[in-house]
């Protein structure tokens, strides 16, 4: 009978697409067993290349829209829309991340999540009925409070007038005022994608621990923490919603919090998610190989990292079904994977070679290394 | 039924003999099989480490012996007698390798033989019967005359004088004189172990393809070529002995032709005089898993290659066996080894790195490997 082979690798950072590395997988597969069968699932983890992942794995689209960017300049975003078409997927990062900043303008005074609520308004208008958030590589810290206005919520200091955006002017909050809040959000569940277990403030918070990155400086920090906090308060007082010391409420910025507060949202493992809604547990069934891989494994690949997450789901769904990573970097101390039960850990590099080479030959490494691992099994 | 391996690596160069890779290999495999049947079989291809490799595998003796290098100057050379006592095995280079000699100090007009000589008549001493003699490497351009007169052999000009030592000087040949030969030299069999085919002068020779890789110019090429020629002529003259087109008389500098000349010698290849003495046909008997490999496997690994000969040997002793090969590099084209017969390739490399960080690591790398492969076999 013939070998049924399930691929879900990630994507391998700055390389290659999911897709792409599962498309390799395959190429090294039919090599060896050309009646193999074999079922691509494209894997993400709530990071990076999430939305291809599931447009890839759902058959949906790409949808382009022109946003405003962290500091208010014009972006152009992406999202996708699932197969389904009643489920979307963003990437925070494709409006407001820290990657669209030069590294000499970066200012979480004045970063506004405002993108953001401007995709989720697009897949409101759209009847859209669940978004899923993946919330990473920010470049804001105003607890969310952009998003929430570009969905209609008004932040109004003492003197009736609404706040400028960014973290800083937080701190002037004096009322939030709800009634043109975005009539889609109560028939929207949001499902945010965060590994993120940080509350809003303190030591812990948001601007303490991913501040710095998001280029504030320690006065920064604090005065961005009392916003933070003078920003819950309030939302606590108005809304009588207690979001500071929620986990994950920290995520992003604080972009967490925002949603938690102003939206029917939840948090989730990214992987969780992206395994979900790419229906892996029901593809596994009766699957003899399930190939995965990344850009880098080693033992922490075991916190929320995509070939964990489908070794899990594999190994629960049979624990027959072997379980095999490739990887560019084969880090350290991958014994502790192998306790886990994967049964085989392979990096595709073929010697000496530097990060830039690697990141050009990474499809060719791939189908390559697969060959060798099916003839072995052969 | 526990699984049986044999392990059959060469040496990886410059960072690990063949004996370590094995026992590497070795503690991959009982990390996933503890009671794995395990048999080491160090290899080498008749180059660097085939004396390390029969020592190893025959529980031999290494030998010490200080000689004259190249250029006449004492070098302290090593060779090995195997575990029968009676086997002999010489790498040339050990006396008269080009490493031996500074760049600059390079003299293809002046390099000798003669240090092998004195490590062959040191065998003859102790009543070894039979030789194998490893070339390749060598400084030396002299036809081989400095070995023979390390065994007694004159060579005389005109005036009846000895000539100097080096290629040069025999322009100046006018007879050789056998009656000082060493009176063992009958007794030993003498194994040159050479993948050259090259004959002794002309366009393929000696002096023309390896000539400049030891210092000579064009010029000199020429000049050498004209004395190895001149040579050939007095060896047929007085010892009725055509050696000039014979196939392999050209290697290490016409060593070859010296050997076939002066001593009861003959021409095969390296990897098949190892696996003859390592006795690998028989250990390959019911084995499930071969496992070999070199510091860089590629398409030209076919060509007399540790790792290829091995995979020959498993296959024709049982076409059952797997063969499975690892390398620092896994270079070009490696579909041609598997069109012969490999059942895997691998590298050991983990991520992008430099040389000098893999040689420091080959050891933990074969390992873990060998323990990725083993896992996916259990």
């Amino acid at each position: 009978m013939s070998k049924r082979f399930l691929l879900a690798p990630d994507s391998f950072k700055e390389s290659a697409t999911a897709k792409d590395i599962a498309d390799a997988m395959e190429k090294g597969i039919l090599k060896v067993f050309p009646d193999a069968s074999i079922t691509k699932v494209p894997m993400a983890d709530g990071g990076e290349g999430t939305v291809q992942s599931l447009i890839d794995a759902t058959d949906g689209q790409l949808i382009e829209k022109e946003v405003h960017g962290p500091l208010g300049n014009k972006v152009k975003a992406t999202y996708g829309i699932l197969g389904d078409n009643e489920t979307a997927v963003i990437e925070m990062a494709s409006a407001i991340g820290l990657h669209l900043v030069a590294k000499e303008e970066r200012d979480p005074f004045k970063t506004t999540t405002y993108g953001t609520g401007e995709l989720i308004k697009d897949c409101l208008d759209r009847g859209i009925k669940k978004i899923i958030i993946g919330i990473g590589g920010s470049a804001t810290n105003d607890g969310g409070a952009g998003m929430a206005k570009a969905l209609g919520v008004k932040f109004l200091d003492s003197n009736h007038n609404e706040l400028n955006a960014g973290g800083k002017s937080l701190i002037d909050l004096d009322s939030i005022e709800l009634s043109n809040l975005h009539p889609g959000i109560d028939q929207c569940k949001i499902v945010v994608a965060s590994d993120v277990s940080n509350p809003l403030t303190g030591k812990e918070g948001a601007s303490a621990v991913f501040g710095p990155q998001k280029g504030a400086t320690n006065d920064m920090v604090q005065d961005l923490d009392k916003s933070l906090s003078h920003y819950a308060g309030i939302i606590e007082s108005d809304l009588h919603v207690n979001i500071d010391d929620v986990p994950g409420s920290g995520a992003a910025g604080g972009l967490g919090a925002g949603l938690l507060t102003f939206t029917n949202a939840t948090l989730d493992s990214g992987i969780d998610i992206v395994i979900e809604h790419t229906k892996l547990e029901e593809k596994l069934k009766n699957i003899d190989y399930c190939f995965t891989g990344e850009g880098q494994i080693d033992y922490q690949t075991k916190f929320g990292k995509t070939p964990f997450g489908v070794m899990r789901v594999a190994k629960y769904t049979d624990p027959e079904t072997k379980v095999i990573a490739l990887a560019g970097t084969v880090g350290k101390d991958v014994d502790e994977l192998y306790k886990e039960g994967f049964n085989g850990i392979f990096s595709i590099t073929p010697g000496a070679s530097t990060i830039d080479e690697l990141l050009e030959t990474t499809l060719f490494n791939v189908e390559r290394t697969t060959e060798a691992i099916c003839r072995v099994l052969k």
